[in-house]
């Protein structure tokens, strides 16, 4: 079966990448990893990996939509049909993600609607909360609004620090994203009223390695 | 050991009234259940079982202050020192806040800061989470915001509609509810810049029957 050639931006380290890389019976293979940011950890590792890379760095544009056009022109020649964002740290406006409808895919660190934004890992511990977790879901043009793929809850331990819990809520990233993106590239969806809708939910969680 | 005594607050079915009578061991007793609404059957099964109750229907009161005097007396007559809502549909103020500070213990079904207020279960779904769950909080003045007591996190099954999502969510609920309440009377805690501090969280999470 071809693979489906997808995306990844990124602007940090890279585990999300390698993770997406190391998954067994992919249905989609990387074609390309994007930044914005040359210092980014996730660059050199594509680069060791021998996989094309673009780095655009904001500055070099005129304007929000001008870099978004480079990108998607860099995204086209490579032939990708999903973009995955990994740490990515831009917001990406209506010309990107025309671009790709619905198959622009992030992955948060909460249960949304619970702490969209940044920092949501320390504004759990500081609100006190017994569990968080992690959302994949949609882009679309608001900040963590988009409709969620699957979630799942990591709990906070007693003892749990920023460092630890942040741990335990990767662990929880390399082992959901991969397999959510699996789930939206086999299992048929469709969006309704920002409510992403499977047409065998089933086999999504049994995608995702959920006991139901 | 002698019992803590508590009233329990219900404007509804009165199942988590039921549950926190029927828990065993518990370090409290129930002396009292108050409600707004004469035709709430949480007020039946309290009479059912001999037990001392409260109708204080508001339209009785010429304001919200009036109307929580008087039901602070009534608690304080019967020598209550904590107070449980369990449904209760009355928004409370300062002046009975400031009667039981940090006394008042909430159950909301949802993990907070996710879904405030009313529906939360269908708003829940309407939003297309693949989690929900309930969230224990003492009561503070703001609606469904004050310090977070323990949470648990409850799936969204394929082919869950409000129904079945609710009734699963009452079941965590009766689980959960009398377990946090022994907890907060018998592990010491403080508040800290809106937060819930205890002395010994693992032991707090045992008593919530907890793995870890």
């Amino acid at each position: 079966m071809k693979k489906v050639a997808v995306a990844v931006l990124a602007s940090g380290e890279g585990s999300n990448y390698r993770a997406l890389q190391a998954y067994e019976g992919a249905p989609y293979e990387i074609a390309l990893l994007g930044t914005d940011d040359p210092r980014a950890p996730a660059l050199s590792k594509a680069r060791e990996d021998g996989l094309p890379t673009a780095l655009l760095p904001p500055e070099g544009f005129p304007s929000r939509e001008a870099w978004e056009k480079a990108m998607v022109e860099v995204l086209e020649e490579s032939r990708v049909e999903w973009v995955v964002l990994a740490g990515f740290m831009r917001i990406l406006g209506p010309f990107f993600l025309r671009a790709f409808p619905w198959r622009v895919v992030n992955l948060h660190p909460s249960l949304l609607p619970s702490f969209r934004g940044r920092e949501a890992i320390a504004r759990a511990l500081q609100r006190g909360v017994s569990w968080t977790g992690i959302t994949v879901h949609l882009v679309d043009e608001g900040v963590d609004q988009g409709p969620v793929v699957i979630q799942r809850p990591v709990p906070r331990l007693p003892g749990d620090d920023e460092e630890s819990l942040t741990r335990r809520i990767k662990e929880a990233e390399h082992h959901l994203y991969p397999r959510a993106l699996h789930a939206l590239l086999e299992v048929p969806f469709r969006v309704e009223e920002g409510r992403l809708l499977w047409a065998d939910e089933r086999k999504v969680r049994l995608l995702c390695g959920e006991p139901f």
